[in-house]
This record gives C-alpha cells, structure tokens and sequence, in this order.
C-alpha cells in the first residue's frame, strides 16, 4: 500500500518512498513518501481556502463541526482498531489512542460551546478605563491566527496525536496541514480519509503529509503556527529554522521528558497508598510498552522503602505478558519497531553509567506468540540508582521503552530537588495521604511541570491515572519537556489566536466587539423586554423611575426573610460598622426593588433570568434614599440549537446623589424572532 | 565616567570599554564595559537569593514595594531629566522615558493589588470536575519560574524600558538582570543605583550588566526568561543560542515594525477626524526624533485624499524646530548617535527605491542651537509611494528616525491588504467617524497586530496617542514585531509564572491551593459569621434549617418589590413557558430567603456583604417547595493594608429533592484576630 497525501483538494501518491513494517512480524505494511507534492501549495491552499472558510463560522458552529466529525469516527472505529494491531498495540493501547482522540474531539465540542461565545473572535478581559472621562477606553480581543497550523506528530499516537490538536486548531478557526511520523501514519492516512469523507469542516481545513515535509518550512509566515511532538533534538533544528526565526513563527513543542512518580514518606507498605503507587508505576511502565511521553522515568522512593517497593514492583512486574497482542492472555505488546528496540536498548546501557537493572533483562525474556526476531519486543526494566545526586545520568538519559529508575530521597526537600533535577518535565505524581506534604511537594516543584498528580485512598478509584493528558488540562511542560502547552480546555484555542489590544471612544470599541460598554451610546423607547433577540441591540435600555427606601421596608424585608443582620436592625450596632455608619438596607432588598422597577411583567421575549454575574455593591443605602436603575443590553450570545439565546445586560443602581449603589450583570434568555412558515 | 554593573551584591568597575558621546555635543559622557564580570555567578545569585526572598512575598506584598519603588524615584526625577539630555531628547521626550516608567511602577502596584490574589500562587480558572462521582478533580495553578529575568533593553528608553519589565517580573516574584543598551546605559546605571539604595526589594532582585553580556546565555536554565527588545536581527541570533533552544528558555521578543495609520474614506478635508489625523501622524514622526518602536512608518490615505494630507502634513511640519532641546522653542531633539543618523540615512535610501521624498531634505535643514557635525540632528522625512502593492520596500524596511511613507489605499479591503503587508506590527491606528469602516479594518488586521487604536472626535481629546504602550494593554506584536507580549496589566505577570494542572482528591487540591473545591472536607460547629479571619478556616460551613415556599409569599415578594413578571404571578402563562410549567419563585426571593436562613445577625467578625459572584439559578423553585442553604468558606483574602479581608462563600441553595435550586459565590469583608497590644 503505498500511503497518500491530502494536498491542496487532491489525494496524491508520492513518488518512491521507504516501507514501513508491522511491529510484530516485520511484515511490510506501506510505503511512504511525499515527493512530488507542492508543499508551498499546500499552505497557500490553506491559507486561502481552508483559513476564510473556517473564519466564516462562529466558535459554537465549529464546535458542533467537532462533534459530527467524533461521531463519523466512532461508527468507524473498528477498523481503526484493526489496523491499529501493526503498530504492536494492545486493544488496551489503541483505546488510548483511538476513543481517547475521538473522546478528546467531543471534550472540546463542548467547552467550545460552553465557555466560548457563539461569536468569531473572543473578548479577553474587561474594558480598561484609561482615561479621566471615559472618552477613551481599551478592549483587549483574540482573532484567529490567518495562516495555517502544521502538525508534526510523533509515532506513539497516530489518532489521538492528530486528533488533540485538530480539535484546538479548528474550534479556532485555523487550518491544519497534518504530518504524522512515517512509522505509524498508515493509521493516521485511514482515519484521515473519513475526516475528508465526512465532508464535515470546509475543503481547505485539514491536509496531510505522508512522508517528509520538504521544503515547506521554507515557505512559513509569520501567521502560521508550528507545532511539534517528538524527540527534542529533532524539535529544535525545526524551532532555530531561519524562516521560523525571521517571521516569529508560533512554535509549540512537546518532547519527552524524564517524569517523576513520588511515593510519600507516609505511604508504607501497609497503607492503601503503597499499593496505588505500584500499580500505577507497573501500568505506566508497561501500556504502550512504555512509548509514551508522559510515562514515568524517575521513581522516587523514601530510602527506607526502596527494598519493599523493589519487591512489591518485581513481583507485579512478573505477571506481564509481552508478546503478540493478538493473542489472548498478552497483556504488553511490542515496541514501535525493531530500530526503536535497539534505541532503547543503547539508552538503557547509558543509564547503567549510573543505575544498575533490578528487575528484567535486556536480552532474554519469553515473548507469547511472537519471534523476538522480527517484532520489536522488550520486557520490562526497572532500575536504581543509589545516589541519585550524583549519578546526572538518570535525570538526563531517556530510554523510550518499559524503563523505569528507582531512586531514594530522605527529605520533602529533597524529594523537591530530585523533581528539579529533570529540568522541566510533562508529568510528576505523588502517591501520598498526608496533604501537607502533598501540598510541599507541589508547590516546590509545579514551576518544572506541566501536570501534577496526587493520588491516595480517596482519589485513585476515579483517577484517570498519571499517564493520560486529558482534554481540559493543559498537556506540556517546561525545559527538556519542550516548554509547550497543548489543549488545557480553552487554553488550548488562545494558541491559535492573536491577542490584541484596542483602543477607541467607548461606541467604537461597543460596535467592533459587540459588546456594550460603559459611556457607549444608550437607547431609550419601547421596553427592551419587548424585543426579542433579533430585535433587540447593544445600547437598548430603560431607565426606570425612583423607589424610596424606608425603615418600614428594611424591617419588613428583613423579618420576611429572616435577614435580620444587625446593620439593618440596630442602629448603635450598625454605626460601629467601619463601613456603614448607620442602619443600612440588604443588598439582596436593593437588588430585589430594582428588578420591580425595570422589569415588564407581561409575557414577552424575555423568558427567565438564569443568573446575575459580578454583583458590586458600592454605596450603602440609608432610609430616605431613592433609589433608580438603568439596564442596558449588553451582549447577546444566540444559540444555534435553540430558538432563544442569552442576552447579557448591565445593571447600574443609582441613589438620589446619582451615587452607584449597586452594579451587575442580569442573565436572562430571550426568545428569537418567530420563524416565518414558508408557503 | 565608568560605568559600573551591579553583580551579586556588588558594584563593579569593567576594565577598558568603549565611550558613550552626548547625542548634541559629541562629547564623552562615559565609558561602558563589563569585562571580568562573572555573569554566571549573577544568574546563581539571582536563583539562589533574588528568586527565593521575592517567592517568600505574596503578589500584593510586592505589589506595595512597586508602589514604593515609584514614589522613591519620583523624587529623584530632576536628576533623571538632567542627565537624560544627553541622550538628544527633550524634555516632553524625558517625560514619557522617565515618567512614564515611573507610572508603570504604580500601574502595576496597582492592577497587582487589585486583580491578583495576596498569596504566593494564581489559581487558574475553575476546578474541572473530570470524575463521575467528584473523588478526582483538575484544577490548574501558576508558580513564579524558579530562574531569572535577563532583560535585553534598547537605547531609547533608558528608564521606561527597564521599568515596564521589571514591574512585571518583580511583581510576578522572579528576579532580575537588566542590560541597558550601551549607548544610553549611564541614564539606566543613575536610576539603578537609586533602585539599589533603597533597598526596597530584597538583595539579588535586581542585577545589572554595564556592557556586553559575555557568556551569560552559557549559562542559562530551564526556568530562566530573556525578554529582548532591539533590532530583529540581534534578536533572531539570541533568539537561536544553543543554550536557549537546549532548555526551552522562554525567550520574549519586541522588535521593531512597520506600523501603520490610516484615514477613514469618510474623514475629507474639513472634518475633524481630517485634523485629528494629520495632528498624529505629524507627532509621532517628530517625538522621540522619530525614535519609538511604535512610530508610524506607513501611513495609508485614501487616494483621493493624498493631496491634501501631503500639504498638510507638510505645513504642520513647517513649524518642527530641530535643535539643542535645551535651547527654547525646540521641538524636536538629535538621534541618539551619529552612527544612528548614517544607519537612518541609509534606509530613506533604500525606501526611495519605491517611495519619493515630498517633504524634507536628508542633508539640508536648520539646527537650533546645535552643530549638525558634532550633534545627530535629522529634520522630518516624508515619503509617498504611488504603487505600494508593487514596492514591497515600504513595507520591509524601517527607517529608525523621523521617517514615514505614504500610501493612497482604494478600498477597505485594500486598506486591510496594505496593513497586513507588514507582516506583523506593534501597533497600527484609524482615524474615522465611520464605525463600520473601523469594525471592518479592526476585524481584518487584527490578528497581524498587539495594538490597534480608533480615533475620532470623541475619543481624541483623551487619546493616549498612537505610539504610547499602556501599562494596562499589551504591548508587543506578531511576525516582524518579534511576537512578543509584554505588559497588559496582569496578564504580563503570567509570562513569569509555570501554569501546572493539579489533579487529586477536592481535599488535597483544596489544602494545595487554599481555595475550597466542592467535594473537599466540610466542618460543622460554631457559626462561622462568629470566626475572624484568623480563626476560619476553609470549609467552615453552616447547614441551614429548610423553609418552605407558599404562593401567598411569592405574590407577597412581588407586591412588595414591585417584581410582577408573569411567571410568578399568572399560572396559565406560566405554564407557557419554556422554563417553568407553571408559577414559580423569584430568582431574588431565593437568595433572600436563603441569606435569612445562613445569616448569623448578631455583630461579629463579619462586616459586610459586598456582593455576589456567578450566581445561577438551575431548577425552578414552586410553591410548597423546602428550600435550605450549605454556605462554606471558599477563600479568603487578607488585606496587608486594612484590619480586615475579603471571604468567599459557596453558596448552595437545594430544595426538598436535594436538587440545587441556585449556586453562587457570597463576598463578605471579615475582620482579622484583635490585634494583642503589647505590654
């Protein structure tokens, strides 16, 4: 099978091009190659074609793009899983990489709608009032980069590594050229001729290279974004290429990193914790044959623990099955290829500078329904080093495989400079029931991570374990872990995403973020509640008449609801409050007379108010104020699947003085315009 | 006079060095050089005693020393001037270098007291509950990185452009070594030794390098951060350092850039927006000479506005007095070197490639008060290119003086066109009444741009002008401009911080951040309305008593508010809506009665409500329903300034099924312990 590449509408065969085996039997499975594509063409495609596209619809539609597509790949996935068995997979390892990519697309459909607006850009931040009379104001945005994102991939997930960045990129509004590594992209190539299949985001959104990415490099500018998982030495010749250099090129890097499992000082052999902490090192040791970038390297254990967690690890470690997948009772399969294997080998040699094995062996082991000559098996290694201050070699040297390295520490601080030492990791967890140590640890070394996990009795049922990056956590780390960050909810889309911050009267900044600020035009007339949200616009607002407060109204409001706090009932007491100087009324009596006077009682488009944001109260209110409200409409948020949408509006109480006594949001939701019946 | 650097603790002399002349005078003002400096015991300095004392502090500890550090210079500021006329500026120049930084010092004291927590770490966004039954949950924080701020400066803000880094990485808690560009370095080295002798901020905060930087980049770490603003060119090869690249050293770059004006199709002759423009562009040409990252290099007229926005630009410049600033009546001082004035030179002569000269001469004009041999006099510089989609000149090179090219633009499409051709810029500006027009630009060039400003007759008389970075926005651009960001109010802080996503049990993320997370550990006891802030701890909480709605209350609420809105006063319309099915409740009944149920009245350590946050209303409320409330402690926030300090409390209001009914976040100020006076 000779793989394909999806190159500005067409799929094209390269010309030539190496093979690339099944990790079991050594059986030829494709040939890969992408000589011949025009890969300048490519990005022009993109940037052209794919980038206005995606720039046309809203956030939420994208986001509802997501969902299609994780449900067009779902009905698909036992073919995925199939072929999935000639990277040397378990099905436990290709749920990881297949549902786990499709769940992450899913994960992001929903943040997209539920924490972005339905709206083509994002307003970052509240108006900043810079000037004296409010004539000047600043608004920060964030618009969609307008070039293209091209995706490096690593070899270990040929779905989930194509499929958690794609879902950031194009909830964004940004296209994408894939390359996935050469080693695994067959899977990558089925899966991505579905996505094109479906038809589901715009022709021009997603490309693919299947081989090397030529001169593309060559061609990037400055609105492109690059984003690379893989070995780090790889990652930085691409992150120093001059044109990445001279036009600022976005470039975002996950490498692999010597992550830390921590057993607490407390976690003994006895406790529940003990017993977390080993199968979570055995497991994170031997899923994917330890091919992963968040896989424990570093194992930290109090000295006087080190024999018993050898033990307990070796005897756990003696259940696994390394062999053909496909065969029952397997519980490890093999590594990616047998160049991987000999890799992993040569590192684990380096590590012996400063480590010697304690469980397993590099050469003889039982391999179940496989031939350790032509599929790239290894069984597990464990490690220790016993000075692990001196001995760098185990906080630099990464062998990708089921290779682990024990260490002991004595003290918290200890522990803390022994995370240090791997200079910038994805991942470190710590299996410990004492929250105070857990809390040491984290604070001392969450500036070197990207994640960190703290299991114990309470937790570990639910973890998700220290292995998995997940959708709505941030996945990346500092240092020799590449210094990116990927996905993290919508922290992953500000990625793609230019932050600029605007200036202008308060009108213009209301008209070109279609948000309402303060000392933008208002306007009066009919009730805005009458409107619905077709109707309605930013500035529509009614100003209300006045309500006098009396100490009649504070004491029945208090005694009908029980609010009977001594600032509104005892005169000496409330004037001994630093804030209040007297009997003041409820915040909740200001909010509840002002909502009488500018709400419309009759039914209308507005249908319920779901909420109130940011309430301030700024002034206290005396018996004898008078008190009145202006609500303006804000910000409308239609929803696409509903016939009703949020409409946001800003809420300013006002006293006799014209003094600000209370200001918030109201949340309500407002029916659309009635459809019109076609004839 | 030789120039010292501050090293470790020490001041030292460079041996040799090279002289700094005085920008009008040509004579000697100082000699620079940092030979035999030890710039790797200055970053292990700054690791190991500026990082650790600064990390002690919380946000608004360091927030105040800002606050001090501003007021401890400002009255020193003549001596600023004194010595900045040297570098050729005049004083209103001065006044935005020495001033301007000085305002930034209280800017960020004061977004830094008001907009971060007074704690050590930020917590970052919501808990994300990523287990079904809650027992494991993610919540992402932010450190201070563990290294040190190298900051590259420019020549042309010697006080500014320390201070506008130094708010944000001494603010963030992470110290720093500022290298002032050599040429104005004596300004930066004044200000320093002040900053040193107030011994504000904690030994080893702040280093500084009087010369080159050696082999400091040898020895840079993981957790270090560069920040460089200067040319691109020496920013790409610092940028491209082994040793930057090997660790992922966070490398923040501000360059130079081809930023843009434009006058709206709608702003002819005779509008104000007309004058506004030819007011700016005549401005930013001449202050600072022309000196300012921010100027405007291309300025896009429409085409049939050409003519008369060359003669009037051209009269406006009539009246620029370029001279000695210290002789009255000059407005426009010397560049900052002769070497500066050749380089200058030499890129008008490229420009002329595609643009011709239409006001001001290279070689001829009057110097007030100054000698052109000896002094870097340059008199104003405009350009016009006809064809500036056929010139990609205009649009590459940078005349780093008072220099600016015209363009005639057709279309708004056009307009945007010709913005992006920069490739990336710090700032770009609109003169226009038409608000679409400015939506449409905005929209378009947004994403090539850190900064966009819309000025009309509204806003111009407040305007902050096209070339000044606020504190409070960003500041920085994509592509050529270098990609960087710095500033913003608070989200400059966030480039000196590590976000990590924490995941464990609600307890330990609870007791690791001091933010109680639903799910986390509740205590039952005293009311805890009677514990001061010393006394509560998180998860204090009071489980209230039910009480049990009736129509006759509703309609009593309603009367007495005035609140009359269909859904609780009509059944059949009621029923109607989507929402209900029927009458129900007031979403400020609820919190009312609620406040009436957790509400403890009597005088104690809580003073007052001050407001609400994120409250939602999310299952209707009928008559007969029991409502009863869980209000716990969530955070609190104790002032350094006053006697008492913010609480939060989640607030949960669940009715007789246990179904929640409204969740929100009660703001309440709490008095600390009685102070024990001594005796």
């Amino acid at each position: 099978m000779q793989l394909q590449s999806y190159a500005a509408g067409q799929w094209r065969s390269g010309e030539g091009g190496e093979t690339v085996r099944h990790a079991i039997t050594g059986e030829a499975v494709a040939t890969i190659s992408s000589k011949g594509v025009d890969f300048a063409a490519m990005l022009d495609y993109g940037r052209k074609v794919g980038g206005p596209a995606l720039r046309k619809l809203t956030f939420h539609e994208r986001a509802l793009m997501l969902k299609a597509l994780a449900q067009y790949l779902a009905e698909r996935k036992e073919k995925y899983y199939e072929l999935s068995k000639a990277t040397g997979a378990t099905r436990a390892d290709s749920w990881v990489d297949i549902e786990g990519g499709i769940a992450t697309l899913f994960a992001f459909s929903s943040k997209g709608r539920k924490e972005l607006p339905n709206a083509s850009f994002i307003i970052d931040g509240n108006p900043e009032f810079v000037s004296r009379n409010g004539t000047f104001v600043g608004q920060h945005i964030r618009t969609p980069l307008q070039g293209v994102a091209v995706h490096i991939n690593a070899y270990n997930f040929p779905c989930w590594g194509m499929l958690e960045k794609l879902s950031v990129n194009l909830l964004a509004g940004v296209p994408a050229i894939v390359k996935p590594a050469s080693q695994t992209a067959y899977l990558t190539e089925l899966m991505f001729r579905d996505m094109i299949e479906s038809k589901i985001f715009p022709e021009g959104a997603l490309q693919l290279i299947c081989g090397s990415v030529g001169d593309l490099f060559e061609h990037l500018q400055s609105q492109d974004v690059v984003t690379f998982t893989g070995s780090a030495s790889t990652g930085r010749k691409l992150k120093s290429h001059p044109v990445i250099l001279r036009n600022s090129v976005r470039f975002t890097m996950e490498a692999d990193s010597l992550n830390f499992s921590m057993l607490g000082p407390d976690a003994k052999s006895e406790t529940p914790e003990f017993e977390i902490f080993i199968k979570e090192v055995a497991r994170e040791l031997t899923s994917k044959a330890g091919q992963k970038c968040t896989c424990i390297r570093r194992v930290f254990v109090p000295k006087a623990l080190i024999e018993p967690v050898v033990e307990a690890l070796g005897k756990r470690l003696s259940k696994v099955v390394v062999g053909d997948p496909s065969v029952e009772g397997v519980t490890m399969g093999a590594l990616a290829s047998l160049s991987q294997r000999d890799e992993v080998r040569a590192r684990v040699k380096e590590l012996q500078q400063g480590a010697e094995i304690v469980y397993g062996d590099l050469e003889n082991f039982s391999v179940t329904g496989g031939d350790i000559a032509t599929g790239a098996f290894l069984a597990p290694i464990l490690l220790r080093c016993c000075e692990p201050k001196k001995h760098t070699v185990v906080h630099e040297v990464e062998a990708f495989g089921p290779v682990a390295t024990l260490m002991p520490y004595e003290t918290a601080e200890d522990a803390i400079d022994l995370a240090r030492r791997g200079e910038g990791s994805l991942v470190g967890s710590l299996v410990t029931y004492d929250n105070d140590f857990a809390r040491e640890v984290v604070l001392g070394a969450a500036a070197y991570h990207g994640r960190l996990l703290v299991l114990n009795r309470d937790s570990a049922k639910e973890s998700t374990g220290h292995g998995s990056p997940l959708p709505v956590l941030v996945h990346g780390g500092p240092g020799r872990a590449g210094g990116g960050e990927e996905m993290g909810g919508v922290r992953g889309v500000m990625h793609y995403l230019q932050r600029t911050a605007l200036q202008g009267s308060p009108e213009t900044l209301s008209r070109i973020t279609d948000r309402w600020i303060s000392g933008a035009n208002r306007r009066e007339g009919v009730h805005p509640f009458r409107k619905n949200l077709d109707e309605l616009q930013l500035g529509d607002c009614v100003k209300t008449g006045s309500h006098k407060v009396t100490l009649e109204e504070i004491e029945h409001f208090a005694h009908f609801t029980g609010d009977t706090f001594y600032a509104h009932m005892d005169e000496a007491a409330a004037k001994a409050n630093p804030f209040f100087g007297g009997r003041v009324a409820h915040g909740y009596y200001i909010v509840s007379i002002a909502a009488g006077l500018f709400v419309e009682p009759n039914p209308g488009p507005v249908l319920a108010n779901y909420g109130v944001d940011n309430l301030r109260f700024l002034t206290p209110v005396f018996p004898g104020d008078e008190l009145k409200v202006v609500l303006t409409c804000k910000q409308k948020n239609p929803r696409i699947t509903e016939n009703y949408g949020e409409v946001r509006w800003d809420a300013v109480v006002t006293n006799q003085d014209d003094k600000v006594v209370a200001q918030y949001d109201v949340l309500t939701m407002v029916e659309k315009a009635p459809k019109v019946e076609s004839a």
